[in-house]
């Protein structure tokens, strides 16, 4: 963060036993694809059971686990009450700034949640509590679905009429699926799922808007992916989310079109308009 | 608007019996400190029942009722079953040229819904129905206090998360309103309300965004209300709403804070940081 200071106090490590051993709290981060290979690090020095908080979003893909799963799956039961997954629409500049900001920690355990909010709560950064890292985790990844789709419609020249349709019945599908993978359906309209959506589709900075809204300007997906460093979560999590939803039974009408926009080079107008045009139903 | 033709079938006129006489439909809209006058004039020239649908958005001021509760007032009990809010994220502009646009027909009776469905639908016009007008009707009024206060937000400057955050944490605040008042606290999660709030919030039209932006920027309440034509809803609002969470016993922090930023002269930035300040809590 340019212009930044960090704290004196922070040491910084790329050995990972120092950063892991005695640790009373881990921060785990990174892509979804590479947090399997990092836990193992962190394993093989591990001593003890610390409260991990996760803050990577997305869904592995052929396990289908979310990551506080992988945590666990990797490090052992023996932490299974004292992961949290950590989300909510933060950005990193903001908050070093002082703006105020508030996210979700979710766990299944009140303990290790009142742990964590009170670890990482300052006077300007809000940390509430959830029961349920179902809803905040799969939000967290089905999000960036809705960022790309989102992206589309921008790209295609449509309003903000038609950008804020889609948020809206994008948190409504995600909240189907969480609902049918036995999380609460709420949570969805919380900080890792409203709140994170309404960040990253309103935003310039998300990396999963900018690739929609490339598509939907004309240019093809193989050329969007060759101007980025990295991969946007969300052209990965399409599939892990399709197949969720597949599994649970699920209609994810946004989803679906975005993986044949993604996967099948549908045009992104007539994926807007097969959103668009199916029967008339009730909201919920 | 501007640039845009309407049809040629479309008969205009300043008579409200030629507009109510005979109609099967009737479509009544205005600020919500007119709707009763404009009411008593239909009512004198009504014959029979027609479907009503209520595009006004706001409470009542003296009385505390909902636009669709002041129609069945005025009209008739006979209207009852006949009258729906039909509320979302839409700009008129946008909807005439085309741009996918998705809203929420709300009636506690189902062919009455289904009826607006149809009249209303278009290939890129998606009208969805709920049997809750408690929650449209309350998220439609108080979106707009929201509104303000994200305004004030970025106003002082900060960024999309503290943005994000108040836009959420209304959401909730509005559904737990709601849940007192008898509706479902979903339907805020829906069109009518984090959808047109992701809109009124993050556009540049808005007034009462525009109200809280320059009250942020240090602007005095009488300087930026001298300067409007018409007064932003949310202004009115603020007090109908506070009476309201008050009478069912709800807490509503964000809406309070905008009531003492707009009656009591509170500094702006102790608003935003009042609000941060509270105790840590669960999500839900």
């Amino acid at each position: 963060l340019p212009g930044i200071a960090l704290p004196e106090t922070l040491r910084i490590t790329d050995a990972i036993s120092e950063a892991v051993l005695y640790a009373d709290l881990l921060v785990v981060m990174g892509p979804s694809h590479v947090m399997r290979d990092l836990l193992k690090g962190v394993r093989s020095v591990l001593d003890g059971a610390p409260i991990v908080v996760s803050a990577a979003k997305g869904i592995e893909e052929r396990t289908l686990l979310r990551m506080t799963e992988v945590v666990v799956d990797v490090l052992g039961a023996a932490l299974d009450g004292r992961v949290t997954a950590l989300s909510g629409p933060s950005f990193a500049r903001e908050i070093a700034l002082g703006m105020p900001t508030a996210v979700t920690a979710a766990s299944v355990n009140p303990g290790t949640c009142r742990y964590v909010q009170d670890a990482f709560r300052t006077p300007s950064f809000r940390v509430y509590s959830s029961n349920d890292p179902i809803g905040v985790e799969i939000g967290g990844a089905a999000k960036n679905i809705v960022a790309i789709a989102t992206g589309v419609s921008d790209g295609l020249g449509f309003g903000g009429s038609s950008r804020a349709a889609l948020i809206t019945r994008g948190v409504a599908e995600i909240g189907r699926l969480v609902e049918a993978m036995g999380g609460d359906p709420r949570t969805v309209s919380g900080l890792s799922g409203v709140g994170d959506i309404v960040l990253t589709c309103t935003g310039d900075l998300s990396r999963n808007r900018t690739v929609g809204l490339r598509l939907g300007r004309g240019e093809r997906l193989d050329d969007v992916l060759a101007g980025m460093a990295m991969v946007a979560e969300g052209i990965r999590n399409t599939l892990s989310v399709c197949e969720l939803a597949r599994r649970v039974g699920v209609e994810m009408p946004i989803v679906e079109q975005v993986r044949q926009l993604l996967y099948e080079d549908k045009p992104p107008r007539q994926v807007l308009c097969e959103f668009m045009r199916r029967e008339s139903k009730p909201e919920f």
